[in-house]
């Protein structure tokens, strides 16, 4: 019932512009949204790919979304910004905070921006690989509404608050590790309840806080590593709400169900110039000495051992050649975006 | 057998104090060493605590450390130094490392130090905390000799590779993260040895690279979260490696057999002026506000929900009281040492 079709991210990127286009959002607001969308999905992060095109078109229409946005920068030292987001789309105030952490560091050898006023921005990775492609190491966090129990906690109080990390690597894409601090994303939950297999244990839990193993029964995700990922999920919290001034936790505007209240979430940047302590290129080739050694390392199953960003890039490789695959139900989304915005979807004929 | 008594940590200082006078190490150099094994014992970081101090003493003996170090601080933009630790005790080091960090980020927003030539420098809180007590995010990070499996690997690649993150919160010691990336440190399979009880599956792996949970099997780590610690391990090696310039993973010496061959590990320190984002007082109290919310969610067994850093203030509050706890086994390593440098230990006498 579910089939899936393969579209090449042209056209996917074209239809959506003419969306965007459609409800007068500027240019220069929808580019990076898209292009962190389709990047997303070429990279085989589906649960942040284009798939949520319809929800930010939702969003936007119903007023969450500030479409013609003024970011405003407060910079508070050489190294230091404050960047207002003033309620628009996440990837757009984002990336432009991280090409910024990226001329500090340019400048001063580090950069760090507190986006405030920010809705969801997306894949992490997105931003961190901007800088790693500039030859810095770049970091990323984002907070999102409760969904994850504390360790020996029954209910929801931080959201999956992903961590990023990437570093350039000689002769390839950067590394870059893009982890949720919760076991599994939810998105997971969802393709087990799709798919019928039961979750892990110690990936989520059932209203009552029990880990449970029923797809159907889980209404909220438990932290990787216990006591670990419940205070890496903290430490994201301090990052992108206390550095900003956002609400925290459960005070955070849930991602659903779509109104128009502002989000009000808070992202944290950080780039370092790796130029400040070696020589980029000698970096670089230990980077890829590094990484090919791990990948020799003997392995358990029949599959390789591989290093944090191997299956993105090989799905990029992939994706990039045969198209991005769509399923009937995002499709379906799709088209009723298309009808909502009288817009043509032929364009997405698939191949 | 193993019977505990409790010593006052003066009196444990005491002791420290005339042995690394004996092996003529520099007071400027062993104070801030002595100070992070008591400050680690204090916590109830035990694995990183005073037990470590004869280790310290036969590395000094062996000639693996240098007790007359020069630190060198190349200055490498206004945020960046890179520090030479010439070989000395890694909790000298590291703490005057962090103290730059402090500064740098006090005068332009941020302080990054990678630190080289360095070994191991016990609890990577001590210096995480230094800057949260300054007002500032600190982040510490170090790279240990190979411990721990690769997700889907057979053998050790990476060290425990710890991620400690503190934050100032009014009106008590700072929130603080220490933890290693790996599901369990090497301490819980000793102690497990010794209490006779069973690993968790998941924590360890025997030597064909099989997951065990008889501890006298265990010779491996695996990673916290499957791929999740594995890719904050690489992180963690990237920063402490590839910015230093040192040896990673298999190539670093290990902390056994204690010899000559200088360790060359590696760390880095971060500091964030919080007063470049918010008001710190403003910062501290929203920190109060979301660690006790926290603390005040429903949990799920008799003790309540905690925030990182918990356990360790209370352990601290007591045994600044009660005296720090000394296993007879520990007894005899100090006094081994006591008598290898003709040392009187009356002053250990236990209360």
């Amino acid at each position: 019932m579910n089939q899936v079709v393969h579209i090449a991210k042209e056209s996917i990127a074209s239809f959506f512009r003419d969306a965007f286009d459609r409800i007068r959002c500027q240019p220069e607001v929808y580019e990076p949204t898209i292009e962190a969308l389709i990047e997303a999905s070429l990279r085989g992060v589906d649960s942040h790919g284009i798939r949520l095109m319809p929800h930010y078109i939702d969003e936007a229409l119903a007023g969450r979304i500030n479409l013609s946005p003024r970011l405003r920068f407060q910079q508070t030292s050489p190294t230091t910004v404050l960047v207002d987001a003033d309620d628009t789309f996440g990837a757009f105030a984002a990336k432009a905070a991280m090409l910024k952490c990226v001329d500090m560091a340019a400048g001063f050898g580090m950069g760090c921006a507190a986006v405030a006023n920010s809705t969801h921005f997306g894949s992490a990775a997105i931003y961190a690989l901007a800088a790693a492609r500039a030859g810095m190491i770049g970091l990323s966090f984002t907070n999102s509404d409760a969904l994850v129990i504390p360790y020996n906690g029954k209910y929801p109080f931080l959201g999956t608050n992903p961590v990023c990390f990437a570093a350039p690597c000689e002769g390839e894409e950067p590394f870059c590790l893009d982890m949720a601090t919760s076991a599994i994303s939810w998105n997971k939950v969802r393709m087990q309840r799709i798919s019928g297999l039961p979750l892990e244990a110690g990936w989520a839990a059932d209203g009552s806080g029990e880990p449970c193993t029923d797809p159907h029964a889980a209404v909220a995700l438990l932290p990787s590593g216990g006591y670990k990922g419940y205070g890496l999920a903290f430490m994201v919290e301090i990052l992108c709400s206390l550095l900003t001034g956002m609400p925290f936790g459960r005070h955070i505007t849930p991602m659903f169900p779509v109104n128009r209240d502002r989000r009000k979430i808070g992202h944290a940047l950080i780039a370092i110039d790796i130029r400040r302590f070696q020589d980029l290129g000698v970096f670089a080739a230990r980077m890829r000495e590094l990484m090919n050694e791990a990948r020799s390392q003997p392995a358990k199953s029949g599959s390789p051992v591989r290093v944090a960003n191997d299956p993105e890039k090989e799905c990029q490789d992939v994706r990039s050649r045969s198209g991005i695959p769509v399923s009937s139900a995002e499709l379906a989304e799709f088209n009723r975006i298309a009808s909502t915005l009288g817009l043509e979807i032929a364009k997405l004929g698939g191949r």
